[in-house]
Parts: C-alpha cells; sequence; structure tokens
C-alpha cells in the first residue's frame, strides 16, 4: 500500500522504458541476471561497508513504512483531538483509557497512553520531544543511506561495462561479436543508471518528503496531548495545533467550525464513530457526520 | 502572457537549435516521439516519486501564474498605497470597502478585506505574515521539484541512448545501418540535454528569480496594509515601505514627490482613475496624471 | 577484528566482482601488477602532497583500531558505570584502583586513573574534554584524507589508461593488437573505480560513522566518570548517562532496572564477573547474571 | 582600458590556443560562424529565460565598468581624504562645495555632496549604507549571472555537437567524409569548453574578485566622509580610514606620515594639484610632491 | 628545502608515472613542448583573468615559503619562550632587545622588537591580531586561487586534445596516421589530468594544511609576547600558550617540566645555546641540554 504518486511514477517510469525496448527490440536482450547482481550487489555491498546492515535495514522499512502509511490530512487529526480534548475536559483524562486500542498512529497511542499513566506535563513533554528528536536523526542517517546507495550505482554500472569491455577487446575474432559484447557490457551501465535515477534517487528524495510532513504532524500531536494533560481549555489547544496545518487548509477548517458554533451533538456524532473515521479525508468525514444528523 | 525574457529566451534559443539543423539537413530526423516519451516521461516518473503530484502541478501552476502576473512597478504600488492612506487618514478604513473589488494583486486585496473587516493589527499582521512565510516554504520546494527534474533530464537522456545502442549492437550487418542506428539513440541524449539546459534549469532558476520579487512586494504590502490600519501619517507609511525599493527607484520616487510638495488634487485625480492605472509603469501614470491636469 | 558489516561488505563485493570476472573470461587477465601500481601509488602519492605522512598513517590506524574494537553495547557500560558508582559511594574513589588494569575502554581507563589520582573534578572534566575535542578535530581530518584518496583514484585510473592509449595508438599494426592493447589500458581505469567506490569512498563514511558513535560513548564515559568524582547519588549518574543511549535502549534500560527495583546483590555478582563482561551484548550480561542467581 | 591582468590573461590565453592550433594546421577549419551563434546564442537564450534581459545587461556594465576604473591605491584615496579633511576642519564643509566636480570617484562625489547639502551624519550614513547594501545585491546576482551563464556554455557545445554527429551518422556514404563530419560537430564543443573555463568562468571570479575591492573602498569613504561632516579630528578619521587598507600598505602609509610630522604646506601643494592626482600610485604622489619642494 | 612529504610524494608519484611509460614504450612520445604550453599556459591565463598577477605570485610564494620552513615543533617554541619570559621578569623586556637579531621565526622577532620598542599591551595586541586576520584572508585567496587553477587543468587539457581532434579528423588519409594523430592529441588531456590531480589540487590542499599550523603557531607567540610585555609570571604565560599544542605534545611538555622542577640552571644554559636550538626538534634539545651537564 505505496503512497500513490511513488506507485503512479514507478509504473508509469517503468512502463515507458520497457515499451521503448520493446518498440525497437527484443526485451530478453536486456535480462540479464549477472548484470542485475554485480549492480545492485555491488551497491549493496558498498554500502554495507559504508554504513551498518541496521542502518540499511532500517531506511528500507522506514520508507515502506512511511509510504503505507494511511491518511495525512491533519483536519481529521485535529477534529479527532478537538474530540479528545472535549471529553478530557467535563471526564478527565482517565476516560481516553478506553480508546487508545483503536488509536491507528502509534505516536499519539503512546502518548496518549503515557498521558493515563499519569506522567506530568514536563516529563511527557521531555519523553515525546526525545522521541520526535531520535526520529529525526534517524531518519536522516536513513537519507543519507539512501542517497549513497543512488551515488554508487553508477559506478558499479561502469565497473561491470569495463569487465565486460576488457574481456571483449582480449579476444576480438569478428567485429560482428565485438558488437555483441559491447552491448552486453553496456547493460550494467544501463541498469546502474536506472536503478539511479528511477529508484534510489527519488525514493531518498521521497523519505525526505515524507518524513518532514511525518514529523511535523508529531510535533502536532505532541502540543496537543500536553494541552489535554494540562486540561487547557480545547480552543486554545486547536489554536496551539493549527499552527502546523498548512494556511489554507486551516483557513477551511476555522471557517467550518465558526459556522458550526455550538453543536456539542457533533462530538458525540463523532465520537461513536471516530475509529472509522480516523483515517478519513476531512471533507468525507464532515459529509459523514452531516448525513447522520439528517 | 509570459514574462518577456522568458518568451524572447526560449524563442531565440529554439530557433538557434532549429537553423543549426536545418542549415545542415533534415529536420525530421530530430522529430522523435519515442525519445521525446522517453526522456519527458521519465522525469516526470521520477519527480513522481521523488516528491508528489500535488508538488509537481503546484511548482508548473506557480510559474505560469508569476510570469503571467503584470507589473512589478513598485513605484506605482506605492502610489496607490499613498492615495489609499490618505483616504483612510479622512474617511477612516471602511472607505476601502468599494475598492476591494478592483485590486488586482490577490494578496493586497484580501489583506485590505481584512482591515475592513476590522481585524486588529497584531492579528492581521500575523495573518498577512503566516501567508508570506508558506508562500515561502512552498516556493522553495516548487525550485527543488524544478531542479530535480533539471538534473533527471539528461540521466534519462543516457538511458533512451543506452537502450538504442544496446539493440544496435545486437544486430548489426552492414555499418550503414550502424551509423542510422547510432543516429537514432543520441536523440535521447540531445532531447534531455536540451530539457535540461535550456527550459527546466533555467526555469527553476526564473522561478527563484520572480518569487524574491513577489515576497518583497508582498513584504512591502503587509508593512503599507498594518500602517494604514494603525492610521499613521501616510509619510511614515511611504518611508516605511519605500525600503523595499530599490536605491534607484527610491531616489526617483522620492524625488518627483518633493518637487510636487503639496498637490492633494492629484491624489483626486489618481483616485478616479487608479484601477487602470494599477497595472501601468510608474513614468507612464506619472505622464497621465500630468495631461490631465493640462 | 573487523566490525562486521564493513567484512560482509568486502567479501560480497569482491566475490561479486570476481564472479563477474569468471563467468566471462579469464580472471588473470585483470591481474596487473603495473596497474595497481600506478593507482594506489599515484594516490598515495597526491595525498602525501596533500597532507602529511601522519596524516595518512593515522588515518588508516584509527580505521583499522575502531573496526577492531569489540563492544559499544552502551547499556553494558551503564551497568559498570552503576556498579562503580555504587562501589565509590560506599567505599570510596580509591576502591576503583584495583580494578583499573581490568578495564578495556582506553578513555575510561585513563579517566579513572586519573580520577583516583585525585584530580578534582574541573581539571579533570578539562583534561578529558580536551581529549574528546582534540580526538574530533584528528578524526575529522581523517575523514578528509580518505575522502581525498577516493577522489584521486578515479584520476590515477584514467592517467594510466591515457599512458597505455597513447602508447598504444602510435604503433597500430593490427587492429587485434589494437583492442588487446586498449583493454590494457582499461584496467586502471577499472582498479581506480574500484579503489574509490568500494573501497576508499566506503571506508571514509565508516570512519565518520563509527567515530561519531565512539565519541558519543567518550562524551557519556566523561559525564559518568565526573559524576563518580563528586560522589553524586548513582541514580543522579545514571540519568545524566542515559541521554547518551538511543531511546529504545534507553527505555528497556530504564524498564529493566525498574523491576529489578532492590537486589543489591546483583551488583556484587557482577562485581566479580565485570571483567569478562564488560565486551558482552546487554541482554547476555543480564541472562549471564540471572543464571547465576538459580 | 581593461584592468591589466584580464588584458594579458586574454591575449596569452588565445595567443597559445590559435598557436596550437596555427601550428598544426589550418585556422580557417576552426572559424565557424554557425558553431559560434549555437554556443554564444545559446548560452544567452538560456540565461535571458533564468534571469532577465536587465540583469545580463547590468552584469556585463559592471564588469567593464570596474575593469576600466582607474587607480585603486587606497594610500592615495587616503591622502586626499585627509586633505579635504584638514580644509573641513579649518574653513567647513562648504569649502569642498567647488571640489566636488573635480573628484572621479562616483560614490564619493555623490557623499561630499550629500555632506555640503546639509543631510546629518545619521541620514547620510543611512543613505551611503543604504548605497552600498544595495550594490551587494546587485553585484552578487551580477556574479551568479556570469557563473550560470559559464555552466549553460559546455552544454550547448555539446547540442552542438549532438546535432552535428546525428547529422552526420544518418548518411555515412564514405569513412572521410564521416571524419570531417565529426571535425565539424566537434567545433562546438570546442567553442563551449573555451567560452566556459578561458571567458566566462574567469571573468566571474574577476568580477567576484573586483567587487570586494570596490566595496571595501566604498566602506571607507563612508567611514571617511561621515567623520568630516561632524568635523571629527582629522587623525581620528585617519585611524579609522585605515583599517580598511591591508597591513602592510597601512605601516607604510603610517611610517611616511610619521617622518613628515608637521608640514602643512604638503597639505597646500596637495590641494593645489589633487585633481590630477587622485589616480596616480600612491608613491608617485609623493615623489611629485616631494620634487615640487626642491 | 621543500616540506618532507610534499617531496617524498612528488618524486614517488612522478617515477610511478615515468615507470609506466617507459616499462611500455618510449617515453619520447610523452614529451611536447607544445602540449604543456597550451594546458600550463592556459591554466596561468584564465587565472590571471580570475584573479591579478599579485594573487598567482605570492600563492606560489606563499607555499614555497611555507613549504620550506624549518621546525614546528611547538615545545621547542615554547621552550624558547618561557626562557625570554624568565629573563624578562628578572631584566626587564629591554634585555631581548640583543636576542631578537637571532630570531628566525618574523612574526615572532616583529612582535619582540614591537615589545622592547614599548608598544602597550592593547596596541601591541591589535598589530599582532591584524597582521594575523589579514594573512588568514590571503591564505585563503592563495588557497582559491590553487584551487582554480586545479579546474581550469583538465579544461585547458580537453581544449587541446579538440583541437587536435579536429584537424585529424580534417585529413584522414589512412588509419595509421589517425592513430597516431589522436596519440598526440590525447597527450594534452593526460597532462591536463596530471597538472590537475597530481600537483595542483594536491599543493593546494597541502597549502590549507600548512597555513593551519602556522597560523596556529603565530596565535600562540601572539599570546606569549602579550603576557611578557604584561610582566606575568612565566608559569601563567605556559598555561596560556599550552592550549595551542596538541593534547600528546602537551602532556609530554607538562611531565618533563614538572619532573625537572626547580632548575634554574637549564634556563641559563639553554640561553646561550637556543639561536642554534631554534629549529630543533624538542627531544633533541632536551638530550643536547641534559649533555652538556654531564
Amino acid at each position: 500500500m505505496l503512497d500513490r504518486s511513488t506507485i503512479i511514477g514507478f509504473v508509469s517510469g517503468f512502463t515507458l522504458i520497457l515499451l521503448a525496448i520493446v518498440l525497437q527490440g527484443n526485451l530478453m536482450i536486456f535480462a540479464s541476471m549477472s548484470s542485475f547482481l554485480i549492480v545492485a550487489g555491488g551497491v549493496l555491498a558498498a554500502t554495507l561497508v559504508n554504513y551498518s546492515y541496521e542502518n540499511i535495514k532500517y531506511s528500507f522499512k522506514v520508507i515502506s513504512k512511511m509510504m503505507g502509511a494511511k491518511s495525512v490530512d491533519l483536519r481529521t487529526d485535529m477534529e479527532l483531538m478537538r474530540m479528545f480534548a472535549k471529553k478530557v475536559r467535563t471526564d478527565g483524562i482517565l476516560t481516553l483509557d478506553d480508546e487508545i486500542g483503536s488509536i491507528e498512529n502509534d505516536f499519539l497511542q503512546n502518548a496518549i497512553q503515557l498521558a493515563v499513566d499519569g506522567y506530568n506535563k514536563e516529563s511527557l513533554g521531555n519523553i515525546l520531544d526525545d522521541e520526535i528528536q531520535s526520529q529525526k536523526r534517524q531518519l536522516s542517517i536513513s537519507v543519507k543511506v539512501l542517497d549513497s546507495m543512488s551515488e554508487y550505482a553508477p559506478a558499479f554500472g561502469m565497473i561491470g561495462t569495463l569487465i565486460g569491455m576488457i574481456l571483449m577487446l582480449q579476444n576480438i575474432d569478428d567485429p560482428k561479436s565485438l558488437g555483441a559484447g559491447l552491448a552486453v557490457a553496456l547493460i550494467t551501465t544501463l541498469y546502474g543508471t536506472i536503478l539511479s535515477n528511477m529508484i534510489l534517487g527519488p525514493l531518498a528524495g521521497k523519505l525526505e518528503y515524507l518524513s518532514k510532513l511525518d514529523l511535523n504532524r508529531k510535533e502536532m500531536f505532541r502540543v496537543g496531548v500536553l494541552s489535554m494533560v494540562e486540561e487547557e481549555n480545547p480552543r486554545i489547544m486547536e489554536n496551539k495545533m493549527l499552527i502546523y496545518l498548512e494556511p489554507k487548509k486551516r483557513a477551511e477548517y476555522k471557517k467550518y467550525h465558526e459556522k458550526l458554533a455550538y453543536g456539542t451533538d457533533r462530538v458525540d456524532r463523532l465520537y461513536q464513530k471516530w475509529p472509522t473515521y480516523q483515517t478519513e479525508e476531512w471533507e468525507k468525514l464532515n459529509e459523514n457526520l452531516e448525513l447522520e444528523t439528517g
């Protein structure tokens, strides 16, 4: 369940490359297990020397996890946090104990668990901040790992081609075999270029992009949970959290809630459905809640 | 309605390239849909993986919008703001309500709308600053998107050429076909180099250049509108705004108004015509206003 | 006793390259002492001009030392320091005099030696900090040395190939010898590319990576020893040192010790065995200590 | 009237390139108007898209102006400012009114004009600082324009070569024509490399170098004129200005004036001749002044 | 009398390159005055345009001076300064007047001269700091000059090769002459690569490396001389200066002097011999002083 633009990018990119081949000749010429091994294997080997096995594994785990993550509509997160804050305001922080199991986001789940466990604002703030800082550090290593891999790929493509060319030039009999030999030698360069520019480089960029969004979301959750623990007015919490939204979405969210004004029954309705709504787009969430009234 | 130097650059650049071809041979040799698809499509695909569809769309929207924008003569903006400030000073901020519809610049229109709606200086300042900061962030992503595309382009040109060369080398019959095959293979490299150095790279530079100008202008409007809301003396507003002009234009503007000295009827004359004058060069604006007196 | 991922990386990388050769042709074609000499020797010569003999020697010494270092499980270090601190609390700093000889980490050994020698907190802190800063400086030079070598390698590969090509082109008799000559000439380029991308570049990265870990560990020891000298409560020392662990390991360590609660006999048991346990993984250490109770 | 080292560099560089050609063959082979057009025109076109016509024009204007500027011997400037300061001290700032017309440096001329016009220290300081800051900004854009051009040049050289090669490979009849075709195609690459490495790149560097010197000189003038306006002791002004000289020249200047000690007639003599001496080397200025005494 | 590692680097590097040639063919093929002229001359010409003749001359002067400088054993410097400080403490600063002529380091000689001339601490500190700052600025320009030269070298190698190839391709008669022509053309590329990677690049690195050491030493002298002028206790001066030594050497120095404890006759003995000892290694200095006692 990859990030949509990543899937579209990979599918369209490789379709184009395959089409370019099929329209001109035989696809099988380009399928070379040994070429793939020297490029992909060489990149992995150099990266193992450069970093450690754990770094590489973590990089790929984190990128697959991030791209598989649902909903990043921060306005939906805002709605849920607002609802939680209202509950906490009336019934105390312990009410949330029953809800923890249904929260999908690990960071938020953990944060609310700790809040329910009675941590005070300061130590809770430190723990959450520490988690965010540590994730930031680890993500920046992961981006560097992918960047290094993307730089090693063309080099190993060139190594494969050089080996092929040296062998081919050693025993020239007829110019025809020379052409075929060179063709085979060039396949590793092709693999290295594709690996670097179609896969590893763009993935490094994507990881950097997604991790910024994710860290922003966690910062928002942190601010919200700390506000709850202090039992601040939900409106204050809302204003503190809204800073993390981009202006356009923030404006829409504010406008919508200004129109609603009072309407505590909306919170009740949301409270019954939130576990299924938490990954919804915000517009859909509103639509559903309004339908229920009618 | 592109930025003039961009049009001249594109027209002259492509004319030169086409002439270079036509004078030496047949243009049709260079028109290859499949070569275009693998380069342009590959770049788009890699960029989709690297960023998201929204980023790419936004980048091209913003660059087309910025280059299509009229008038960036800040002295004309100064004149209008000065006129507004004088009106506000005598008749209060609500006078501007009728004028909002005629303002072409979205940022200024929105800022004055909020001022008329009664926002106080502090919250208005925050809203406008927030909009500027957020635009700065989004523009820097857009520049990065175009820069990445410009880096991917030669790589996909090379991928296309490698594919063509491998296929060609596989089945050599006569040296003549070999030459033709290599020629076709090199077309993608040509496309990639042109795409990167004639289109994407320069556009990334232009976007960065124009966005700096645009942000400077918005900062100037922000300072002006806040001064109006506080009903400061128009002279003070003028001095605060003048910092955003380059010294030469600032000096010209100051000199001109020192000569005018008193002359409130100039403001009245301008007030009647400003909607048609707001995108004029400043020199022309002055000329027109003087002609009316005569 | 190299760092594990480095060994695996080198073994797998070179196996892949050798396999790629052997499967296609004769390995002996690629073994060229003179090619190796011009590339490796040239890189060394240029690096000698660029830096000094001491810098190069130190770089390789430090990388071999760091990669040969055992245990970097900071939780095991925590356990030992905690045990020392408890001893110091009851019996005074001089108790540690007998233990110094068994400490494997040079920095910790030296720090405790100085503490036993009666240095006060301030001068001890300065000495240790000075050592850390100076190591940081020297390590950054070492990383730069390896980076420079990795940049010179492809250039000397190219120099060797150019020499070979010029000689070959001078006396062409039959095209066959031309091919063989070019093959020989290309071997230096292959060597340069492998040296840069499979050995020197990744080693520079690894050195940077390991030195960060090592400096973090020394900072942790410094904080711990200073706390001991002040005879602070071991719990306080523990909290100060825990900042240097990554959150996950820190949480595990904390949880484990919260469960243990009281249990001074664990410290006694550890005290008898610590010299053999100091390079153990933390989980194993705990296992062993528990086994002894049963 | 270019900067001397620039002329020597251009003359010797192009002489070497032309000699290399003439000694081996026919110069006319390398003269290709169409090759020149595609490289130089393409670079201009891409730069037009990237920046604006004004930026490019300004870059070349500023570089020709800076390189044509006479005298940058700051010690001569020191002498003149010292002389002015002494006059101002005795006869008041208005004395300088007659001298303004003879001052060659625009910045100094304008600064003294403003001082004579009665601007107070603060507003004069702001105006001059603003001019310096604005020039700094514009010069950094100009350097970027030249740097971009230097980066585009090899790319357009390659575009020209690719076009030539594709056309040539399309219709191979005899290998001889192939060689000649390739030769023609390579000329654009040669042009692009020369344009980038012999002209644009070095000019970008020179502009950066000269603009630093020029800004330093203006800062020195600014400090001097502000000191005059305040009618500070000329010795104080001298000390404030001397900071902008490099130590060696500063020492020479100081030593010389310590020897002179009293000697107001030197100032008088200089006052009669300064308009012709203002672009002189300092050593020559002193020589001339001494000759007059004898 | 170059820096040792620089000589070893140059000798071994060029020996390797020459051996690689001689073992395969005729060395004379590679000796081409015209190729050398176009590469070295072109680099010089471009650098003249980029910087100025003074910059280039200064770069080479400074690098030859620095590499020819004797002794950089800061511990020997420490001993001499300590001896001077003791003399100053007993006999006043004027005692040093006789010694100035024998001091080899220009900076120290000048600093003590100024101290003897009676400059107070503040102005002396400013003068010395100014000299250090100015040297720092000039050295950073010199490093940039060498870096630029190292970047221009391969470009001019390529220009020479392109000229050769174009001429050769124009008149192909037999394939044999084609090979020889290409061989000649490639020699400039070889020269450019060697010039950049074996000479200019490493020298730029060495200059940066040596200038850091030299500036550190001057800072140390500055601190020491200022302390003398204030007639501070020699022990305090020693501690202030020791910060500039690396920890290992500092420890050795300290240990040695702790052992000596009292022993003013050592200072007297050193005082009689210091002019011949000032460039000695510190270990040798100690040895010699001890021998004299026995």
